[in-house]
């Protein structure tokens, strides 16, 4: 099995900083494989970048080394981290990028080790004080799918930074749910797990005025145009308008409240 | 020789699907190599998608596996497809996106052989109403890349759905020609190839009311904002305005007719 | 160590042009690793492409080859080039394109070799007039990346085109520096390496009416919203907004004049 790197960030696709990464990584791990999950995390927001790999990293084969860097400290005294969660790697600055995935794995009752990336013989010689993904984070992970053991690249911690995290609230009627994520075709996820509603036949949704009554099974299944509730890939509600967009029509934005009238556990 | 697997979606590529599908992938089939084709075609638009993979997947060598996501009927009984054309194979939804290249495949009297993917051993153990590319299309064309027989995936059918292409008609005094691409430089492709202009010498092109006498070689025979015509590197008719863009000059779109003077064969 | 290539392109991530790059690599050498460096060079800017791969190519491991296309003159009388820099290979059209990375190698006195790619058994069959990238630069790419040396490949010349790079002009009171990159996050990169101010506390810039005293260690080290100057990662003046666009806030464009008072070697 070759080694896997996975890269999530803010840095866009116009400038070369994602291929520098990948340059670096290849020069001290040359067989990896490498996977773009997101460059296009709005800029300096960690909560998207830690909601974006939380949503795609567990695809990934176990061993797989996932580098995420949204990272307005960068250059401070803000830790750089690397985790193993279960059996994957994280590697990136200690700002909550990894909450999500902490929690599942805590959930899970499954392994979690930190360390403190404090050992420079990791790095690149020359470390810069403003891109810590190619001088620290991307040798590092290349370091880890070559098979260094994490205890070795820096010290244990336990303190991990923890970012809030969305959450629905429990309402009389129902839950105040949220939007956690707006998609590339305006589909509207919500902060609403589908196992939290007992009764999917018996429910509604109320959202920037509109109304929306009960589930369907998938966009196909209403006409073009049509706004609908679903249960999204991940089994979170979704909100979308089929062969739409939701967040167009609707002007929705992530963190707008959604109303949700339904039974729960 | 390392398989390989192409990817073309309407994904974009800032949520991380195109990741989470790379993640399946080599999570199956470790030694893959993967190439992204496009994940800009315009949400739901089949024919884009149609005609962005059968651009690229000739230049792909035998054996590659193309797999491509223009899905709105995702989640109803659209069939899930994978086919061999001649030495390619192709996996998707059921909706035409492979049209244009079975065509090119009959044409060129090349074996085809097509299945309904009904054997869910071969998914994701969960398969999601929303994203077959992660829970079908990707684990399928992984399985291909490894080596399982076309045959072993489904249940061999001979009714693809078939799409409506563009095709140029003849006119008296030439041809109705119709942009099919509007590319990143604003260049406009036509759906007429320049082999069924008999004089290239003696045509001339009319489009949202500009004139344009015959063909230059290329972009650098005339002077930038120069409007020309060319064949363009698949040897089909394309219009261009040299280091500017014909698509914002003009105001043209994917569908705009060009009326063109010309003999024909 | 499997064969590195690195892809630097105008040809943006809608069309396939990069995909089908990547077809014709493999087809020639499988074992390849590509890497995209960008696809966002604005159309037809030479110069914004050699700066961006100037900027990434270091950090790639040596035998790496680096295929760039930004082609303006393609189908032209333009010579197609190949070039060793130290221990690196380039490919692309000769136009300018590698001017930083030849400076930076004579500068190091490290040898360099240029090739006048004159020998289509190493392309493609059929070359169009309007995708050498596909065409020519790709296959000899792979050719390279196989191991085929670069004097097999063409003539060798001694005077690639070379592109007139901005540099910053000496002033009575420092220097007038000039903007040449604007990255993803609107920060401002300089021609003006921080090596040549010899008292970094004692400087100050000038930009759209706009003063900034001093420099700071990095974004974290000031509040949201404040204008700052720092040093790059590659070790240039950088102006920055923390958590903010500079190139937004004050309207600032690629060529922008920056007067910086300062000492100076």
């Amino acid at each position: 099995m070759p080694p896997l790197v996975t890269l999530t960030t803010d840095f866009g696709q116009q400038d070369g900083f994602v291929g520098t990464m990948k340059g670096v990584i290849w020069g001290i791990c040359p067989t990896a494989r490498i996977a773009d999950i997101s460059h296009q995390i709005p800029p300096q927001d960690v909560r998207a970048g830690a909601i974006a790999l939380w949503r795609a990293a567990p695809f990934f084969p176990p061993g797989t080394v996932h580098v995420a860097v949204v990272d307005p400290g960068v250059g401070t005294d803000r830790r750089p981290l690397a985790a193993r969660l279960g059996s994957h790697y994280f590697v990136g600055p200690d700002n909550g990028l990894f909450t999500p995935l902490i929690m599942d794995a805590v959930d899970r009752a499954e392994g979690v080790e930190f360390v403190h990336l404090n050992k420079p013989g990791f790095w690149l010689p020359k470390v810069s004080h403003t891109f810590h993904g190619r001088d620290i984070f991307s040798p590092v992970a290349a370091h880890l799918a070559n098979g260094i053991a994490l205890a070795d690249l820096g010290a244990p911690i336990s303190d991990p930074v923890w970012l809030p995290m969305p959450r629905p609230e429990r309402t009389r009627a129902g839950w105040l749910a949220h939007v956690t994520v707006v998609d590339v075709f305006g589909n509207l996820t919500l902060d609403l797990p589908a196992d939290q509603l007992t009764d999917l036949a018996d429910v509604s949704f109320r959202l920037q005025g509109r109304e929306i009554p009960g589930l369907v099974a998938s966009y196909g299944h209403r006409r073009s145009g049509e706004l609908v509730a679903l249960v999204d890939s991940e089994d979170f509600i979704e909100i979308a308008i089929v062969n739409g967009s939701a967040a167009r029509e609707l002007g929705a934005q992530v963190g707008d409240v959604v109303e949700v009238s339904a039974g729960g556990k």
